[in-house]
């Protein structure tokens, strides 16, 4: 796989996102075309011993687009930021994939406007893992799309699965509703509506409507929800372990020695739980529903998570993700029959 | 204050929570009316020495509302159920206040059609305390109302600021909008059109947009958000805490002799810190915007989280807050202007 990786994107770039690819090129059969300012890249790039010889490249570009620009506008005017060029050359078969950790909303209008959605999709999603106890969980759409319509649901809801069987390995994944109850008579208009369709498809397993507590369990495989209550409930889960581990923390410091021991005897446990239930460790998020591989971090992302990232990018790509969301699109009585596609 | 306690709401009743009115009229001054069926009650009541020397009786009801049944239909026809009879009771001005842990839908319905609603708000919203390491913030609408019009959620927010205030004790709360970015052109159109309205207020402290990571924080007094957001979240909290003490459970019992004796050691600690964040130290939900004062309490409360709703009914009775909530609806001039106030 050949990947086009936003150098510029994110809190920590470009010498996170740098070395997490130097990382990932170490690991995983890839090769990487690092797309941003050259001169700051080869600050971090040129630490590595004999980097030159790495299957890693760079496409020099003098433009960013910040976390706080309008996300259409920028894209449209600066063509010559590290997102766009970055698309671009997926666009051009240059390369396989596009990974960015920047401006989401920026990565969003890029790959929409440059990829161009799939042909039967109203609206691409993001498809989060959350940690359960036992795997993942799929959450979409995590933050694409608020006022999504039914069917963008129910598309969510078939490209999910297909990720999940063809990406993670699990057959006949287990796709919920996210709602406020069991019945399906629950939950607002578009919950219900969307129920409706799910409910007589065939070609998705639909388990019915999952509840905010079935999120993590590890209930459902698959869990669809609206953009706007999906980015709620993941900034949520990151503001309620940051505040739990200060509490802890704060717990151990004011405690006394035996509680300061405790801690140190009990830190691999707590490390090994930190670990099954760290987001970083999937690192990135699918842009399902577009036109080409496009893998979207956290801001946040250190090397770790960008060499997690690009491992989740090479997974992508080698699921052929793609051909099966279009097979199944094709296939799909439902959406042949009805205005369902049509409908953006 | 004296308390109409639908005795026969929830999964541990009447046990548990008769055993939670005991309590009560040990530690705060109120009187306890027990609706529900009398032998039964009894069952429990009388294991108490001197039970009948306690402000507690008894009014007997043969009917209960299942947690499964039709909200609306099961208040209309099942009219000696304990909810109804309970509300009923604050209606005839017998009682101060109605508590109950039974079905959600059936007590937000029963206080809708005997109580009514207060003149100039269109829903009445169920206002959850949320712990924070500082305090509690306020999440409400939590789960009584969907597909919420602005209006509705503007409502909220004053009503959720006057709890703050006269209840909680807390001057000039900082009311939030939950939303998914913290510039005013974010979120769905509903969360967008409510941000227009509230910027213009004076009445209360509005502090923009609250991100899901800022719920847990303590950033924000006053959430204000949509019933299909606020219950989804809220229910993902308590699948999260559920999932992660799980999993700290199988990691000590799989760890050698120094993690189970680190665990012993830590226990203190850590019980400190599930105190902080117990939603049941705050025991009880109430809803705001029905003329009377009515409590939620969680289906799986136990005596504990009975007598903690018990204190909250308390307060919230002797803060008077629907005499607040009505005279700022009569001083909102923004409401006097507008159809906000008809447009129900």
């Amino acid at each position: 796989m050949k990947l086009a990786l936003d150098a510029m994107g994110g809190d920590n770039a470009p010498s996170e996102i740098v070395k997490g690819a130097i990382d990932a090129v170490k690991k995983y059969p890839c090769e990487i075309v690092l797309v941003g300012d050259k001169n700051k890249i080869l600050e971090t790039l040129s630490d590595e011993p004999n980097f030159e010889s790495l299957p890693i490249t760079i496409k020099h570009t003098d433009e960013v687009i910040g976390m706080d620009e309008h996300p259409a506008d920028a894209v449209r005017n600066k063509k010559n930021s590290s997102i766009v060029v970055a698309t671009q050359l997926v666009k051009d078969g240059e390369c396989d994939a596009v990974l960015s950790a920047g401006s989401t909303g920026a990565a969003v209008t890029a790959a929409q406007l440059i990829l161009k959605r799939i042909h039967g999709i109203g609206r691409p999603t993001i498809a989060t893992p959350i940690p359960t106890p036992d795997g993942v969980a799929l959450l979409l759409d995590s933050g694409a799309n608020v006022d999504s319509k039914p069917e963008h649901l129910v598309q969510s809801g078939i490209m999910g699965a297909l990720y999940v069987e063809h990406v993670l390995g699990k057959a006949n994944p287990r796709v919920g509703l996210l709602n406020i109850g069991e019945e399906e008579t629950k939950g607002n208009e578009q919950a219900k509506e969307t129920y409706q369709i799910f409910k007589n498809m065939t070609t998705i397993n639909f388990a019915g409507n999952a509840e905010g507590r079935d999120i993590p369990t590890g209930k459902f495989d698959v869990i669809v929800c609206d953009g706007f209550v999906g980015n709620v409930v993941l900034k949520f889960a990151e503001g309620l372990a940051h505040t739990i581990f200060k509490l802890i923390k704060e717990g151990i410091e004011e405690g006394g020695v035996p509680v300061k021991l405790a801690a140190l005897l009990l830190a691999p446990t707590l490390k090994e739980l930190a670990k099954k239930l760290d987001a970083s460790e999937y690192g990135g998020a699918p842009l399902l529903g577009v036109n080409g591989y496009c893998i979207i971090s956290h801001g946040s992302s250190d090397a770790k998570s960008i060499c997690n990232a690009i491992r989740v990018a090479n997974e992508y790509v080698g699921g052929n993700v793609l051909e099966h969301i279009k097979n199944a699109l094709e296939k799909e009585d439902f959406f042949k029959d009805s205005n369902l596609a049509k409908r953006d």
